[in-house]
């Protein structure tokens, strides 16, 4: 399986491939314009940097967080894996979990295994983690075998399912118990929080030990927010991120957007449009009488088509190909966004 | 599932909890004595490593062949992976393989992950591997994802299993068509080959592009001899051992043991012998009733016992831990070797 | 020495310390909004770095330059050269080189070893590179040795200074010698180009193997453009940089502004401009008394000053600490940019 | 400079080439013998090792000693140093450190840098550590630089000379006020102890934060001792070994080798046989009129020969290249060793 990336066909495409094939929202736009003559000091140690430390703080109800700003998602995992764990540590994750699957090996090329556990709908769940764990430790070879170091999850998941508080609860529980950080990776956290009843950014920070909050799905040109949670954030952590090749000289380009983001809670408006968008989606699909794959309550909308209607489906509206079916049949992703219009689901709904 | 380590509980306990549990092979010992004030360079460039090259390319029928001498199992796979993969290229191996599960992430250390595939006894098929190939290379996703650059096989496998030529031609065919190499992990291959009928030297040279013949398991104090087979030795391939830090300096103490190893093919002797004590092992163990695991030919026997029974067992006979089977059972694992003698064996037939 | 990070002191400041301090050239502002509700694809695979390519093929005069684009410059080096090197390699750098001394290691990182030699005024030369490579390779140990994989040269370099063609030629020849391949860390080009009688785009292509083109000092608001010169793009090249964490989702962040700053020669106008303000910053100096540390023709100067005076001039200029000189006196470097505007020149003027 | 790898050519050469041209002690080889037998299990539980821990507690003084075998330098120094350092820091040391020059990268394979200050006849000092740190410490971006995270030195040095105790002592102070290891590389550190007055196994233990005692070079087929004496093994250190490749199934294989060096104080008989070898090469070379690159009071012999005289020498003297001295002259290293014989000694008096 696998997010196939869209080939540029024209300017009649509708775009439901990803929600990333627009630039940013007006919005954060206006912010790097109308500080772009202000003069800033590099590497993250500009005004900004501070001022979103101190809206994550009040958005987590957590005065200690500590927050870092990186460029993408594959970027943020790596380091966040390779500085919280051990060498001789690997991180467990769900085999559906994009640092398993789809990030080229950026794990495993700073040392770490990853462990995987089979998913239920893109997750991972607490019993799961815990007998692994307790498996490990009596396995009198163990300190031949990579320790489980960390639980990696992805909420909303690479299917767009989310976790419930009391899943959270429960995995955060567990973690605890045998002293392994939990982190999230929030990659469209964004299109999650949106979602009724979800768990929000306070309980997110209370439950994990890192998460981060995506910028690059959400309507920034780039970046994500690393929030450690915990008073955990390794020593020297700017240090580290330079070694890995991730410190960026302006800093301000990650700053003065996320600032944006999170003043005036644009990020809610983003992620409310963006549901409203699947909703509409969901049910002209469901009317259509379409099948969907599993139930995602979030922007990512997953269907089985027949491979005979995707051939033409693809001439006009740019999707993304999942996973092979069967052998007539496809799962498909279409994803709304911040960047989702009124028309383009008009427009959509005329041509399924 | 894993090897136990053995604790040492006295005198009158009988070994049969692996293949390593005394020191050397007396012929190896009297080589090392007597080479021992012969004045030899250093790092491998003494005469007798050209010596074992050049048995090694008789043995094998293969003039061409490229030999190195390592120290150990993990250390061997570590380089030999390493140094034949592109950093972004991983390598496919069975869920059960050494390297997926005993060797403490040392592939991942090296920057690759270890792509598994499901075992059957130990084995994987070349119809899983072809199918894994043509899906990764059909997933139009496949620059983000790991690519699969090597295929790793144990032979004997973990469970003592062996692949037949047919197998070896199978898998060799595949990882033609797809320009990869097939490496053999040989660590107890010298109980493999005494098997009749099994794949000999020559055929394994012939098939695999990398393989190599344990020394530890058969006889010695340690070494484990690499060939490269097919003129593909990576550039350098000494520097590459001196920098992951297993470069001898007395490179003569592994070169005197394969000389004399190989010489005579005193291998073959301690092959059969360790083959003689599993068949007369395997006699007891059926005549007794128990239950194996899984038919293996080589040295190493896998039999299901009640929990209730090992204890008593542990007290006079070492064996190895090797998974739990259900509730009541286990799954041990008793090994002959070169130093299995017919007094252990009788000894052990009075005990089970 | 080194790069002081400048702390915010208020608006009213004068920004000299680097040229990265504003956000981006309005020019590029502009594309990035103009382009802004494209539909584009991911990962680089977009229309903009398509042109992009076209464009660095035109302006170097090289049919089969590759280009990608990154986001930083640290990331930049370790990308390119832990990609070119064999694991064996490591790379010939002057020690002021900035990857020798301000990269926190992300050469190690990836397991590559920076091999120094003494620069004068910040640049290496030929005859040093020959005596480095003859001896290597005269020294009957060199398998036990760092190989020089790689011969890396900034350009302008850390001092702001440049090498001449007939340097470049000579370094290349040496290079060609000993098939390794010449890297341009190109960070400041845009401000080297502008330099009357400096190598132009088409001979700096011509004479290396790799270099980069900055953007992001060069008025973007992040971005470097790596061109691979000679057919010479490793393999599977976006697998690495996606290993890296380097790959951008919206690779249209750096397409579109790289598109604006080639097009009509952008990176002229901006190199030209910068260079005119730092002309008249340095007769401003020279009126004034100062004393130049080193001769610098592009846009970072370097003076010594009494320590008692630069209290006081920090107060209302931001300037860079680069080194220690005596006891009494320090190495500043004040840099203009594209941002740099006559009233900063003319303010900076009556408080010098 | 470097150690040239001696070529084999025939029987009636003489060796002083290095210390490592001969087998294994005798005693040593007796050990092996003796308990070839014995049932032993794998991987560093065994019983022998377990008494060696004990043997150097005693003989260091030192009773909360944790002592690892390994099977040589370069994988014992690639090893403490990965383990004993945060991933941002490097490892100061001597620019003739043999971490520096001759292990191939080993270091930076692990992702730290060595970090070089000059040496003076192989050593480097307090004042220069100190200094190093301080002004690191004072650079406004040292978080964008490599931290100086261990200070290595050899002992003997790779010229054989030795630090006094006091200077030991002002190291271990400076590294102390900085919280950073002191790393004692003692590859050959049973030829140190055996000259008068140098610091005994009690006060390197006391002094130094890690330390090991070199078994290749003292009569071991292979072994380096590792002993942290502060109680500050890194957690799980046997999964790092393994992880690094470096775990021998058979532990018992250096066990038992060191096991019959520690006792009887074999160890100090050695190193007093190759003292007084080395005693007398000094007076012949002396008498001779040779003259000595410098003074060493170790088994290593450094002398300045005309080249003219070095290719006739070297017919029937098998000596190690060490560097050029001049367009007519050559550094040379003579070693002795426990293999020397008086009868060596007198042949080569009566060639020299």
């Amino acid at each position: 399986m696998g997010q196939m990336i869209f080939r540029e066909t024209g300017g009649a495409m509708l775009h439901f491939e990803n929600d990333y094939n627009k630039g940013a929202h007006p919005a954060i736009l206006e912010a790097l314009m109308s500080s772009n003559f202000e003069g800033l000091s590099g590497y993250g140690s500009d005004s900004y940097t501070k001022t979103v430390t101190e809206q994550v703080r009040q958005l987590t109800d957590c005065p200690q967080a500590e927050v870092t700003l990186l460029t993408g998602g594959t970027q943020t995992n790596q380091i966040v894996i390779d500085t919280m764990l051990a060498p001789y540590e690997g991180v467990l994750a769900a085999d559906t979990g994009h640092i398993s699957t789809h990030e080229a090996g950026a794990i495993e090329f700073t040392g770490h295994k990853v462990l995987t556990l089979p998913h239920e709908d893109g997750k991972i769940n607490a019993e799961q983690v815990e007998a692994y764990l307790k498996d490990f430790f009596a396995d009198g070879n163990h300190s031949h075998m990579v320790y489980p170091g960390m639980v990696y999850i992805s909420h909303p998941t690479e299917y767009g399912t989310l976790y419930t508080e009391q899943e959270l609860e429960a995995l955060a529980q567990i973690c605890q118990n045998y002293q392994i950080p939990l982190f999230l990776d929030g990659a469209r956290l964004v299109y999650g929080l949106a979602v009724p009843d979800s768990p929000d950014l306070a309980t997110i920070a209370r439950l994990t030990d890192i998460f981060y909050l995506g910028g690059t799905k959400a309507g920034l040109l780039c970046g994500e927010a690393v929030v450690f949670t915990k008073n955990n954030q390794p020593k020297h952590f700017v240090t580290h991120v330079k070694q890995h090749g991730a410190l960026l000289a302006k800093g301000r380009l990650l700053s003065v957007q996320f600032h944006a983001l999170l003043q005036e809670r644009l990020f809610e408006t983003i992620g409310q449009h963006a549901l409203e968008m699947a909703e509409q989606l969901r049910e002209i699909l469901r009317d259509k009488g379409y099948t969907f794959y599993l139930e995602s309550p979030t922007n990512q909308q997953f269907i089985i088509m027949e491979n005979s209607h995707l051939e033409r489906l693809g001439q006009q509206v740019a999707y993304s190909f999942w996973e092979k079916y069967d052998v007539d049949h496809t799962v498909i992703r279409l994803a709304t966004s911040w960047s989702t219009t009124q028309a383009d689901i008009d427009a959509l709904k005329s041509l399924l």
